[in-house]
């Protein structure tokens, strides 16, 4: 697989809702930093932050609009929507960087945002 | 130039304070979109904006960190700095997509960044 085909694979578990094997493509050392965050260190810390974030959602839809490589570096451009278990869908304009290391696992995954749009697509009701 | 040289070279321009060059790089019909905020049509409104914009900054220090290309499509993961003239430095976690144009101008630019992490940057003093 290449880095690309990681991504969009991961990008993939996450839009079918198979979180297992989404884990499953995260070094155990991942660090997922949502920038306006803290960043979140490791899969048993990537669980528990997933848990929370996903309480109100019923299933991604997250689309990919740009994608490039620069060796194992990749750069995305997307909007991620979330059908929320409300009916309501948020959407969220998003780059991402992902890192993936030598054995073909997400290293480092980096998202930029504005949390002001993140707060108001998932607020309200 | 190939598109990810063509962004260095517009970033270039902005860390050089050598703005008619970098206005010389964008297509009349540029829009910039600083994605928390309105987009901002055309080079007269990129001329105005910019004036506003710039006001508070002695100088851009704008690291690119990854980049790489689909095609004319240019995705970037920079920290920009900005030295403020009260001697202060801003410094903004950003990702941007450059769409180059057949002529090799910049006829996209869409920056992504949380609004409030730019304004406590360059707020307070």
């Amino acid at each position: 697989m290449t880095p690309i085909e990681t991504v969009t694979t991961f990008v993939g578990h996450w839009n079918s809702g198979d979180m297992e094997a989404m884990y499953a493509m995260c070094a155990p050392t991942v660090v997922w930093h949502n920038i306006p965050m803290e960043p979140i260190k490791g899969v048993a810390a990537m669980r528990e932050a997933v848990a929370g974030f996903m309480g109100p959602v019923a299933a991604c839809d997250w689309q990919i609009h740009a994608i490039a490589a620069d060796d194992g570096v990749v750069l995305t451009e997307r909007t991620d929507a979330f059908h929320l278990k409300d009916g309501r869908i948020a959407a969220l304009p998003v780059m991402g960087t992902f890192e993936i290391d030598s054995d073909g696992k997400i290293a480092q995954w980096r998202d930029y945002f504005d949390m002001g749009q993140f707060q108001r697509e998932f607020g309200g009701g």
